[in-house]
């Protein structure tokens, strides 16, 4: 059985969680606080050299990170993942673009003004970048999403859950989405896949300690 | 046939013509110049909303973009990608990690000391984040090849292809490998692989105009 390594509140764990729902796979979860400190310790540095979550412990003793390699990962073969070669290099297109383009900005907003609440390191031409590049990344998906129902292959796949994670709660840090119809209707779509779960949704029953 | 979107200079589009090259690939090779703004005109925001090269034809009309995208759909079936499902999970958390902790400092830097040369837009917190970031991510790939010849599946793969574009150059912005002897050597064992073909090399009798 998989253990994933993953903190409740943070939007890259929530990809992994929601994806694990949704194709009904077992899991033991091992919840991890960063802000505590916990993905610096030496023994999860060693499992993680990185120090982030999700880490995937997909067979014992190996561990896969970054949230766009574990979705890949646990989701290939399924119906979220489509079989033809172009339409998955187009999947995978997204999802570097959601790792490149849109989780540094709404993902940093949401860490740091969300989960942080500011902070002393926190400066404001940080926040300005933030804004600039989050609203430059929500253009291109709203000109995508005019024409398309979903990210890729014409129907839900890890694309799309890669790229609610963060623009779901867009909304919690700033980012007006009144101006992106598009978005949001991709929004309400992706919430309304069957076995979707909520970013605060937890499988308590198979919940193991540290 | 393919066409490819690319600046000779730039270190994600070196990334795919390394790989065509590797791959004997034929291709025809459109010239962009991201610093004339030839990424922001009309009719190429047409085929990549993102204004980002490279951007690959891969058939009529379909349009693939992001480089790690595109050097999986290009390499998928051959020996650049390996077969087994966690040793490709673990070859794309490091195309992943390329893309999210390496490129948006090494490349940045690339881009604006090496190409640019400087600027009104640079800011000194910039460069400082550039370097901080920049030598965090090496600390990590070296880490890891202390142990490993190359980054997943024991072999050379695309996750080596992808890392070794801004890494080889890093020396000209200002980062110093001296303290990074296990990265220094997988440079050289990239280096020495069969097809590899350098930044500056450019298939010339393939060139068309745009």
């Amino acid at each position: 059985m998989f253990t994933l390594y993953s903190m409740q509140r943070s939007g890259n764990c929530y990809k992994v969680r929601l994806a694990l729902a949704q194709l009904a796979l077992e899991y033991n979860l091992v919840e991890i606080d960063i802000i505590k400190g916990e993905t610096r310790t030496p023994e999860f540095l060693a499992k993680n050299p990185s120090g982030h979550v999700p880490l995937l412990e997909a067979a014992p003793g190996r561990y896969l990170s970054e949230s766009g390699a574990i979705l890949w990962y646990l989701a290939g073969g399924t119906p979220l993942v489509p079989d033809d070669r172009l339409e998955r290099g187009e999947m995978l297109q997204w999802m570097f673009f959601e790792q490149h383009s849109l989780e540094p900005y709404l993902g940093a907003a949401h860490f740091w003004l969300v989960l942080i609440k500011g902070g002393r390191d926190l400066q404001m031409h940080a926040i300005e970048e933030w804004m600039e590049r989050g609203y430059k990344a929500l253009r291109v998906m709203e000109q995508h999403l005019e024409h398309h129902r979903f990210f890729a292959a014409g129907r839900y796949t890890i694309a799309d859950i890669a790229l609610y994670a963060f623009t779901h709660v867009a909304n919690e840090c700033g980012f007006d989405l009144t101006g992106f119809p598009a978005v949001r209707a991709w929004l309400k779509r992706v919430s309304e896949q069957p076995g979707h779960v909520s970013m605060d949704w937890r499988p308590a029953a198979l919940e193991i300690a540290e």
